[in-house]
């Protein structure tokens, strides 16, 4: 158990704060995607912002790690962090930017299976932004690496199932084939919390 | 070359020796699957079963490492081979989940290329459980590594030709994308045993 | 600011420029591809020498890892840049040995936005065979590791509006299963470049 100077410097924590509660507003989009009439072009596009706020987040991030003598933890790892955030948004973007670049909300429905799994990338993305504040005491954060874990095997479940729906002959292969891309940005935002969630995990063990 | 006081406490060994050993069952319930009349649905409970057995150990891993104060080498390798063993059950259990889930043993006979894949993931677990208890004295591990990764080569080629076989035009389009599910995740499978075999020869390198 | 000693062997930089060199072979070959009435097979089995000349590289660096009592920096991340210049190399020898695998260059043409992916793999290439010798000094990497970063999104967005067309109706559905594989290696090509940069990145901010 290493002693340590903890810099009151908290921007580090607030950085981490403010990029996992991009991603709320990230999977709140996605959810609006499930409503009757919704305009999917301007969902897209309010993605698209969101994600530019992300970017400057990872940036400011990066830039602040540069010029910090001392950071909180291992600056790796704030490095791995900062960037496995953005990585979650990059995913969601692209859910949105490939429903509307292949016109698939033109189909009469999408299929209920990937609305689940958006309803578990909002619940990741909620636990990820009330634990991100606890890194500053490293404290009472299993839990939260716990639940990410648990939900991400749901997501995969989820994405499992959708997959035979998708394959069951409902679909022509064509559009099989464009809704596989969106499920997989879908489950790949899934697994990037988690790999989140294990990097938090990670630190702790670490810094304990 | 640092001095370095190893503990005498072996069972971390144990633990990656154990998760090796269930990769080795994962393995013979997969060529079972190339036997004629074979139930798929059985062989695939029988491979949920055994990744439950592999999470258990990695669970256990985890808390060993949380509640040691000395460990036979870095806390984060450990950590990262016993999640890397891990990963290769999920890819095993996924082949025969999927396989079920899309009904594909209903096809008069799976691609002989297949279960060329399938021989090499074997040899990569032997291999591997082989291996593991050598981690105690790090010596006598380069032969694994090097040959885990010709194997890797050798599924790479096997992995291409079958997907040449499945682009042939001999099956449909919705059949060869239900097999390209089920063929990544037999080549994610090589790719993770290789992912593993890196990992010994990085902490061999750092704690010689 | 850590004071570190900087052994005068400058062999281990020689690696990464003579690696990177040979990335510039490989998206060179790649850009043949689009000439009219070139021979694919030809071209397929000239970057597969070039991959072996990878490989062979890689392999003596690793030699040298362990061999060398001190090293420039940290062996980790030696060890993780020369292995990520080599995946580099293995996606540019995927294209070419898909493309003539499946077939494809039977088409009357490959689509434009294909050869625009090319494009910024050869630019990544040549910015990262420049930067290479800069390790030495640790001084003016930023500009690399940003521009390559900035082409990993440009490829992004090629590689979305390639798949936009392919998935279009232009080409019946296992044409466009063969022609993803093959523009998935590029935009893994184009991504494994992004990571050479983001390790670039993490070793001088380290050594800063």
């Amino acid at each position: 158990m290493r002693l340590r100077l903890r810099p009151s410097d908290d921007s580090f924590y607030d950085f981490f704060t403010r990029a996992a509660g991009n991603l709320v507003k990230g999977t709140e989009l996605l959810s609006e995607l499930a409503l009757p009439g919704v305009d999917v072009q301007t969902v897209s596009e309010r993605l698209i912002e969101v994600e530019h706020d992300s970017d400057a987040i990872t940036h400011a991030l990066y830039k602040k790690i540069n010029s910090s003598f001392i950071t909180p933890f291992d600056r790796e790892d704030i490095y791995r962090l900062g960037s496995l955030l953005d990585d979650v948004m990059d995913h969601l973007e692209a859910v949105g930017s490939l429903l509307y670049l292949y016109g698939l909300t033109k189909l009469p429905s999408l299929p209920r299976e990937l609305h689940e799994i958006v309803k578990v990338l909002d619940q990741q993305a909620r636990l990820t932004a009330d634990a991100m504040p606890r890194l500053k005491t490293m404290k009472n954060l299993e839990e939260y690496w716990v639940e990410c874990n648990r939900l991400e095997n749901e997501g995969d479940n989820a994405y499992r199932m959708l997959l035979v729906r998708l394959f069951s002959g409902e679909y022509d292969a064509l559009t099989v084939l464009k809704m596989k891309e969106v499920v997989d940005e879908l489950e790949a935002a899934c697994d990037a919390f988690e790999h989140v969630a294990n990097t938090v995990e990670t630190i702790v063990v670490k810094e304990s």
